[in-house]
C-alpha cells in the first residue's frame, strides 16, 4: 500500500530519508557545551545538565501492526491529545475506506520515527518517543460503514452529576495520539487531520499530560491535579484479567473495545479548603502513598494493598467511608471492571479563575453497558469527590481491532 | 524569613516532608511489571519499555539564588507556562514587597523540589525537573513601586505586522515557569498564583513546549512548528558575549535584563502550499539541518557556518535572498543583538481550522529599545516570512537581578 501512494519503495525511501534527517536533527553544539563552558569559566555557578548523559529516549517506537490497537495496553506515555472528527456530509463507506487506509498508512510510518506521505515538516517525525496513534468509531461512523453497531454505541446515559458541554462531547471518528514527545504529538496529529480534512472536521480536542518521561520511575502510578495517586486498581496489561476485561470478541469488534472519554471538570480552590485528612476520607486512599486507609501511609509497596472496606475505627466508624470514591467505584461483580488510562488537563483559565484544571478521564473496557455503566451509576448516585468534580465531556466510541501490515485499521467492517 | 511564615526550622520540616513524600511518590509495580510479564508469557509483542532503565531527571535542580534570576542562562526546558498578572486597584509598594517575598520564596523552595509553604498538594513538588520560576516587572508593577522605569519599559511601537489582541498583550507582573516536567509546571505556576491572588488577577497564560528532556541530544537547536531549525544565531550563555547581550548594568536592574514576549501565530496551511525550496529561500536556511544556504545541508556542524551573504549563484542572483528572515535579521550593529528563549505552541483550533499553532517567542536583552526594536523594525519593513506569520501578542518587562538567601526578587526596587 505503501508503495501505491508514491511508486517507490518503501524501504530505499526510508533509509534515505532517515540517513538525511538524522544528520540534520541532532546538532553538535550549544547549550551544553556552554553550561560547561560557563563552569570552567569560574562564574560560581553548578552546571545545570545531567551530570551524566542519558540514553536518547526520542528514537523508543511501539509496534504499529499486531492483534490490537497500540495505545491502550501501552505503558501510558507522557503526553495525548484526543481529537474527536465529525464526518463530512455526503462522505459514504468507501470514503470511510480510503481515509482509514491514509490515516493507518500515516500512523503506521510516523509511529516507526517515518515521515509520512508527503510531509510538509518530515524533520519533525524523526524522534517517535513511544508515539501511539489509536482510532475509534462513532455511531455514525457505523452506521455510514453500515455496519452492526453494538448496543453501548451511543451517549452514556445521563447522570445526574453531569454538565456536558458540546464543545467536548460526542463525535464520529476519535484519534488518540500519545508520546513522550510534545513535538512529535503536535506534528503527528496535524498530519493525520491534514489528510483527514477532506472526510471530517474537527468537533473537539483536547490535550493531557501526566509526568515527564524519566521524571519518575517507569510504572509509577499517576497523580492527578488534586494530588491524588490515580489509577492503583488497574487491570494489568499482560494478564488474564485485563485481556478479559479489554478485549471484545463479538464479530467485527475482536480484538478490539470501547474507549469512554470523558472530561472531568475539578474544582482546584474548592479542593483546597478541605484539610488533608478531609481529602484522604473523600477517595479512601492516603495522599502520600495512595494506599487504601486501612493500610499503611509509609513506603510505596502499600499502594497496592487490598482496602478493608469492614474495618472500624474505635468508635465504631468504617475507616473507610461507604461513600468514599474507591467504596463506591468498588464492584462485588468481578465483570464491573474498566482499564483507566486518563491524563490531566491544565487549561487557560477564564475570568477571574486562577485554574482551569481536571481529568482526561479515559477507560477502556469491552463492553460499556456491563462494566463502565453501573460503576459510573454507583458513583453518579453518591460518591464524596463528586463534591469537587464536575463532568462536562463525554464520548463513547468503538475501538476496532489493530491490522498486519497491508492491512488498515477498519477493515473488519470497511473491507 | 521562611521560618517566620511557619515558625518551624525549615532545615527540619524539609527533611521529613521530603522523606515522607518520596516514600509515596515512588511506586513500586505497574505497567513496567506488565510489560515484562506480556513478554514473558510469549505473547510475541516486543516490550516497549526502554531496554535499560534511565536514571531519573526529575530531581535535577537549578539553583535558584544567584547574582542573575535563572532561567533565562538556563538550557531552556521543554516545557514553559508564561503569566502575565494585573496589579489589584489599591494594591501599593507595601503590598508589592510582602507579595515578592512570599512569591520568591515559594519560588525558591518549589524549584529546590520543597514544597511551598502551606501548599495542598506537596507531593507534586518532588520532582522539580530543572523547574525555574523567572519574575518580570512591567511598566505599572514600577510605577506603584516608585522606582525609576527604564526608558524601553512601554509597549513595543507599532509594527505593521501586527495583530495585537489585549488577551495575550501586556501585564504588569510576569512568571515565567518552566521545567521539564509539565505537572510540576501547572503544580508550581497554581501555587504562585494561589499566593498572588490577593495582589494580582491574571491577565493572561500561554503555554509552550520544545522537545520533551531526553528525546533527542541536549544542546540540540529547536525546531518550531514550521520544521525550522530556530534561534541557531544565539549567544551562548557564559560567554563574554552573552553577558553584554543579555544582562543590564543600571541601577536597580544591574544583573537584570528586559524580556519581550511575543505570540507569534503561525500559518501552516499557508506555509505547506510552499515547497521546500520556497521554504528554504525564505528563511535563508536549509530545513535538513539549520545550515545557511551558502553551507552544506548534510551535517550537524554546517548548522553554525556563518552565512555568505555576498555569495550568488551562477544566475548572479543571492545565494541568500536578501530579503529572507536571517539577511533581514542581521544586523551591522554589534549591540543590535538579543538572546531568544522561545517555546512553540499548539492549542485548540477554532471553527473550521485544523491548527492554532504558533511560536511563544521570548527574547532577553539589556536594553529593548537599542536591541530588539531595530531588528524588529528591520523584520517589519521586509522579511518574506511575515507572508507565514502574524504577531498576535506583545509584552515588555523589566527582569529585576536576582537575590541571595535571605533576600527576595525585587528588593533592589522594594527594598
Amino acid at each position: 500500500m505503501a508503495a501505491s501512494r508514491n511508486g517507490q519503495s518503501p524501504g530505499v525511501f526510508r533509509a534515505n530519508r532517515r540517513h538525511f534527517l538524522l544528520g540534520g536533527a541532532i546538532a553538535g553544539i550549544g547549550a551544553t557545551t556552554a553550561v560547561a563552558a560557563d563552569y570552567a569559566l569560574g562564574s560560581g555557578r553548578r552546571p545545570e545538565q545531567d551530570p551524566t548523559p542519558t540514553p536518547l529516549n526520542g528514537s523508543n517506537t511501539v509496534p504499529f501492526y499486531g492483534e490490537h490497537q497500540a495505545g491502550i495496553a501501552t505503558d501510558a506515555q507522557a503526553y495525548a491529545t484526543v481529537l474527536a472528527l465529525d464526518i463530512r456530509a455526503g462522505v459514504d463507506r468507501d470514503g470511510l475506506r480510503r481515509m482509514m487506509l491514509i490515516l493507518t498508512d500515516d500512523a503506521a510510518r510516523l509511529t516507526q520515527g517515518q515521515s509520512a506521505l508527503a510531509d510538509a515538516e518530515p524533520e519533525l517525525a524523526v524522534a517517535p518517543a513511544r508515539l501511539t496513534v489509536t482510532f475509534g468509531f462513532g455511531q455514525r461512523f457505523v452506521e455510514i460503514a453500515q455496519a452492526e453497531a453494538p448496543g453501548w454505541l451511543r451517549p452514556l446515559p445521563s447522570f445526574g452529576v453531569d454538565r456536558l458541554e458540546p464543545a467536548f462531547s460526542d463525535g464520529d471518528l476519535l484519534i488518540q495520539v500519545a508520546a513522550d514527545d510534545p513535538l512529535t504529538i503536535a506534528h503527528t496529529a496535524r498530519m493525520l487531520l491534514k489528510d483527514a480534512r477532506t472526510f471530517t472536521t474537527v468537533r473537539w480536542t483536547q490535550n493531557g499530560f501526566r509526568r515527564a518521561h524519566g521524571s519518575v520511575k517507569a510504572g509509577t502510578t499517576m497523580r492527578n491535579l488534586f494530588g491524588q495517586v490515580d489509577g492503583t486498581s488497574n487491570p494489568v496489561p499482560g494478564t488474564d484479567g485485563f485481556d478479559h476485561v479489554v478485549w471484545n470478541t463479538d464479530g467485527w469488534l475482536a480484538g478490539g473495545t470501547s474507549v469512554v472519554v470523558r472530561r472531568i471538570s475539578m474544582d482546584l480552590d474548592k479542593w483546597d479548603r478541605l484539610d488533608r485528612g478531609g481529602k484522604e476520607q473523600s477517595v479512601g486512599r492516603y495522599l502520600s502513598n495512595g494506599a487504601p486507609l486501612t493500610s499503611s501511609s509509609v513506603g510505596e509497596a502499600a499502594e497496592f494493598d487490598e482496602p478493608d472496606f469492614a474495618a472500624t475505627s474505635r468508635a465504631g466508624f468504617p475507616v473507610i467511608p461507604e461513600f468514599s470514591h474507591i467504596a463506591r467505584a468498588r464492584s462485588d461483580h468481578e465483570d464491573e471492571r474498566i482499564f483507566r488510562r486518563a491524563y490531566n488537563y491544565d487549561d487557560r483559565p477564564a475570568d477571574d479563575a486562577i485554574s482551569n484544571s481536571g481529568l482526561l478521564f479515559i477507560s477502556f473496557q469491552a463492553d460499556v453497558d456491563a462494566q463502565f455503566v453501573p460503576i459510573q451509576d454507583r458513583l453518579d448516585q453518591l460518591d464524596l469527590l463528586n463534591e469537587w468534580t464536575i463532568p462536562i465531556g463525554s464520548a463513547v466510541f468503538a475501538v476496532p481491532p489493530g491490522c498486519l501490515d497491508g492491512g488498515y485499521v477498519g477493515e473488519t467492517i470497511l473491507g
